[in-house]
C-alpha cells in the first residue's frame, strides 16, 4: 500500500541531511581552544533505536477516526514518524535531541486539502486533542513543540501534502503555493516560469511557504525584496470556526488588515493552508561587492544611510558584521579562524535587470564610500553567498565536541541600534560567565528599513553540565535587556514558547486581551498549538 | 474666557475655505452644456442661520459631567459647533448639506490627552451616548455620521487638540504625532527640520494625521513613498478598555500586527491619539516628466512594468489618466475643455536628492518609452501639481449649477484591471441613464503596486430631482460590480456607512466575526462610532 505521509527531509536530531554534515576545520578547531578552552572530540548523538519515547495516547478508534478523515496512509502513530516530528531546531532542541528520553507527538496526520484540515480540527475538538501544526519544522522557538496542553493527546498536523503550486498570474506576479511547499521547491515551481520569489532565510532549504508565514520569516534578501510578511498577498487559513480567505486585491482599505493578523499567527488561531505571494522576474543580472567599515557603528550609518536614502535604490542584500564577527570570518564560514583585515565586513549584492543592478551599485557605492566605507571588491560577497545555508550544519558539529551554538535576534530603532547591542552582549556574556562558560558573541544587521534594523547575535560558548538549563538562563537574560531596551522580542524567529514570557511587555495588557480574544473566538475549544504564542 | 474647542477648517456645507472657492471657467460650462446637456446658473446653498437642527439631547447636567473631565471651555452644544461636525463630504453629504434639516451631534467635547480621551469614553459608556472621533471631517463614505446608533445621544470627539509634534527621532526619521495635526503642519513642523513625511491625498490641506491612519489613506506621492499605512511605525489607541501603544520598532515577528488591526479602525475600536511615521529628508531636486500613451491598456501595462521592476526605482508621483479624463483634461482643472493631443496621459515626478531623482527618472523613461509611451517634458506634469488640490472645490461649483460629481475607488491585480474598468463604468452609466441623466466616466490609476493597481473614477452626471436616491442607487450598482469582479470595495477611502454593505463579500463571514469580536472586547458597551465598518 502507498505510503502518503510526507517524509520530513530533516534528520530527527540534528540540521539537515546527514550527507551534508560538516566537520570542524582546524581553524575552528584552533579558535575553540583558544578562545573557549574547548579541546574535545566529537561525542555522537544518541541512536532513534535507542531513544525512549511514550506510548501513543491515542487508540485504535481514534486511529480508525482519523483515518476516516484522512485516509489509512494519511495517518500514523509509528515511532519514526513521531520522532521526527518532535519539534523544532533551536539549539535547546538539538541539546534535547541529545537526550535518551523524548517528547514527540502521539500520531501524525496529514491531511491532503482544506475540508481535511477542517475535519480534522473538528475531530480533534470531540476529541480533546490538541493539533500542531507543522511545516518544515525548522523553528527555533519552540513553536512546534508537541504539547497537549490541557488535552489528552496531540497531534501532528503535517502539511507536506499542500505541495502544489496552485495558481499562478503571470501578468500580476502573483504565485498561490499550498502551505507545504518548501523553499527551494517554490523557487524551482516559479524558476520554469522564469519567475523567483527571493525568500532565503537561513532555513530556506527546508522551511516551508506555510511556515515563512507562520512565523513572520525575514530572508537574506529582505533588502531588495522584502520580509516575507511584505510578499503576502493573500492566505487561506482554515480556523475551528471555518475557513477565511483573504487577498487577491494588491491593496486595500476595507478596514483592519486581517492579513496581518494570520501572518505570524504561529498556528494558534488557525491551520494556514495556502499562501499567495508577489513574485518577480529571476534576475539576469547579480552583481556581488564588499566592503570594510572600521567599525560596526560607522558601518551601520552607512546602512542607515542606504535605507534612508530610498528602498529599492540600494542592494538586494545588506550585510553587516561586526568586529568579532568579521575577526571570525563568520560570514565566510571556510574561513573561519583564518586572519582577516579587521574592522568591520559588510557585504551587498545587486539581483535584478542589468541596468537596474548597475545604477543601484553606483549610487549604493557612493552612499558607502562617503560613509567611510572602503571597497574590497566582490571576493568576500561571493565568498558569503556560497556558505550562506551552512551555519546550522556547523552547529550539529560544534554541539558535537561540546560548543554551544545559538543565534537570536531582535531589532530597534537606528538611534537606539548601538545600546540595544551593547545591552545584549553584555547580559549573554555575563549570564554565561554565571555559568562558568567563556563566551564569543557576534553580531550582525541583515535587515535594515528607513527606521531601524535588525541585530542578529551568535553565540558560541563551552557547554555546561546541565547545557539546556544553562541556555535558557542565558537566552532569559537576553531578552531581559531586549525588553528593558524597548526593542522587540523577535524580529523574525517568531514567538512560540521561548519568547511568549515577554510579548507582555511588547504589546501590553489591550494587546494580550487582542490575542486572547482572537483566540476564543477562532479556536474556543483551544485545540491548536497549546502554549504557543499567546501569553 | 478662553474658547479651547477647535475651529474647524473647513466650511459646515461646502470644501475647504469660502474665499478658495472656485468658479466654472467658460470651458466647463461648454462641456457641461454638451455633455450633459446642463446650462443652468448657480444657485447658493442654504445658509447655515436658515437651517433647522435638533434639540441637543444632551442636558446641562450631562454637559456639567463632561465639563469636569475637559473644562468647560472644550465642551459645546453650540449650534455652530455641532452644525460644522456634521460630517464628511462625499457628494452625498454635499447634497444633504444643501437641504433645511440637518443631522448634527448633540454635543462636541474636545479632550487634551490620552487620560481625558479614556474619562470621556467612561462617561459615553456609563451614559449611554455614542462617540464619534472627528479629525478633519474630510472622509467621503460617511465615517463620521453622527449616528447614535442604540444609545440616546451622540457626542462629536473633535481630536484638534492633538495638535503637536510629539516627539522627533531624527536619526531613525521617526516622528510622532498627535492624531488631530493636520497635512500641511505636519509638513510644516516637519520641514523645519528639514524632513518631510510626504502624503499628500486629495483631502491633504484639511486631513489629519489621525484620520489618514483610521481609514489606510493613500497619497499622491505613493509610488514614491508608499500608503499611509506603510508609513506608520507606532500608534496609540484609547480604547474603553484601556490604552494600547505600539510600534517603536523598525519591523517585528512578535505575533500578529496589531498596528493593522487599528489602522483602518475608523473609530470603532478605539481613538487613535497619537501616530508615530517614518519621514524622509525633504527632496532637494523635484524633476516632472509627462507621458503620453495611445491608450489605457498601454499605459497600464507600462505602468505595471515600472511597478514590477522595483519599488524605489521608479517615480515617486505616478498617474495616469483614460481616455476620457485626459480627453475632459481633468488632470489640469484650469484647462478643462480645451483640446488634448488625445491617448492616455500619464504624469510623473521625481523627488528626492538629485542623484537619485536622475538615475530613477532614467530608468523609468526607458522603461516608459519601451512601453509604447511618448515623452511630453514636464508641463503637463506641472499643470497637473499645480491644480491637484482643487478638484473637491470644483465638485462646489458643480453642485451649485445642477451637476452632480462624485468619485469612487476600487483596487484589484493587473490581470484584472481592464476588466474592472468597463464594469464599474458600465454599471455607473446604466444606472445614471436608468435616472434619467447623461454621464461622463472618467478614471485613473494613481496608485501602484508590484502586483496589481487602484482604479479611481470621477463621475459628473445631471443632478436629478432626487439627488441623494439617485447617487445611492449609481453607488450601489459600482458597488456591486467591484463585488462581482472580485476588487476592493475600497482602496484608500476606507468603509464607513457608505460601503458597510459589500466588507462581507471581501472578508467572508470569519473575517465580519473577528471584527465584531474585537469590537465585543474593546468596546463592550459599543458606544464608539456606532453604524460604522462592521456589518
Amino acid at each position: 500500500m502507498p505510503r502518503i505521509l510526507p517524509m520530513p527531509a530533516m534528520q530527527w536530531n540534528a540540521w539537515g541531511s546527514a550527507e551534508a554534515a560538516t566537520e570542524l576545520s582546524p581553524g575552528i578547531r584552533g579558535l575553540l581552544s583558544a578562545a573557549l578552552g574547548i579541546e574535545g572530540d566529537p561525542t555522537p548523538g544518541v541512536a532513534s533505536e535507542a531513544v525512549a519515547i511514550p506510548d501513543s495516547r491515542l487508540d485504535d478508534a481514534a486511529l480508525g477516526e482519523l483515518a476516516a478523515i484522512v485516509g489509512p496512509q494519511a495517518v500514523s502513530r509509528e515511532r519514526d514518524d513521531r520522532l521526527l516530528r518532535a519539534g523544532g531546531r533551536s539549539t535547546p532542541d538539538l541539546l534535547r535531541r541529545r537526550m535518551s528520553h523524548q517528547m514527540v507527538p502521539d500520531a501524525v496526520i496529514a491531511p491532503a486539502d482544506d475540508d481535511e484540515v477542517a475535519a480534522v480540527l473538528r475531530w480533534a475538538e470531540s476529541a480533546g486533542v490538541a493539533v500542531v501544526p507543522l511545516g518544515g519544522g525548522t523553528g527555533v522557538v519552540g513553536g512546534t513543540d508537541p504539547q497537549a496542553g490541557p488535552h489528552h493527546a496531540v497531534l501532528s498536523l503535517d502539511l507536506g501534502r499542500f505541495d502544489a503550486l496552485i495558481h499562478l498570474d503571470e501578468i500580476s506576479g502573483i504565485a498561490t503555493f499550498g502551505a507545504g511547499v518548501g523553499g527551494p521547491r517554490a523557487e524551482e515551481l516559479l524558476g520554469a516560469h522564469g519567475l523567483s520569489l527571493g525568500h532565503f532565510p537561513q532555513s530556506f532549504e527546508f522551511a516551508t511557504i506555510g511556515g515563512f508565514a507562520a512565523t513572520r520569516s525575514s530572508g537574506q534578501a529582505s533588502a531588495g525584496y522584502g520580509r516575507f510578511d511584505d510578499m503576502v498577498v493573500g492566505l487561506t487559513v482554515v480556523t475551528p470556526r471555518g475557513i477565511l480567505r483573504l487577498g487577491d486585491v494588491a491593496r486595500s482599505a476595507a478596514g483592519p488588515d486581517l492579513r496581518q493578523l494570520m501572518l505570524g499567527s504561529e498556528g494558534v488561531l488557525g491551520v494556514i493552508t495556502s499562501v499567495s505571494v508577489r513574485v518577480h522576474r529571476a534576475p539576469t543580472t547579480s552583481i556581488g561587492a564588499a566592503w570594510r567599515f572600521p567599525d560596526f557603528a560607522t558601518g551601520a550609518a552607512a546602512l542607515r544611510a542606504l535605507a534612508q536614502r530610498g528602498a529599492g535604490l540600494g542592494p538586494t542584500v545588506l550585510r553587516l558584521s561586526d568586529e568579532m564577527e568579521t575577526g571570525v570570518n563568520l560570514a565566510s564560514p571556510g574561513a573561519i579562524g583564518e586572519a582577516t583585515g579587521g574592522g568591520c565586513l559588510a557585504v551587498t549584492r545587486f539581483d535584478g535587470d542589468e541596468a537596474a543592478c548597475l545604477a543601484r551599485a553606483e549610487l549604493t557605492a557612493a552612499t558607502l564610500a562617503a560613509a567611510g566605507g572602503q571597497s574590497l571588491g566582490a571576493g568576500p560577497a561571493d565568498a558569503w553567498e556560497h556558505g550562506r545555508f551552512r551555519a546550522p550544519y556547523l552547529r550539529d558539529a560544534l554541539l558535537a565536541v561540546g560548543a554551544g551554538c545559538e543565534t537570536l535576534e531582535t531589532a530597534t530603532t537606528w538611534s537606539a541600534l548601538m545600546d540595544l547591542r551593547t545591552a545584549v552582549t553584555d547580559a549573554l556574556l555575563t549570564a554565561l560567565q554565571e555559568s562558568g562558560s567563556r563566551a564569543l558573541v557576534l553580531c550582525h544587521i541583515s535587515h535594515t528599513y528607513p527606521t531601524g534594523a535588525s541585530l542578529y547575535f551568535t553565540v558560541v560558548y563551552a557547554l555546561g553540565d546541565d547545557p539546556v538549563t544553562q541556555w535558557a538562563h542565558a537566552k532569559a537574560a537576553a531578552c531581559e535587556a531586549i525588553v528593558a531596551q524597548h526593542a522587540t522580542i523577535s524580529h523574525h524567529h517568531a514567538i512560540g514558547m521561548d519568547h511568549r514570557p515577554w510579548l507582555h511587555a511588547e504589546i501590553g495588557a489591550v494587546g494580550v486581551q487582542i490575542l486572547r480574544t482572537l483566540k476564543a473566538t477562532l479556536d474556543p475549544a483551544a485545540v491548536l498549538n497549546p502554549g504557543k504564542l499567546i501569553p
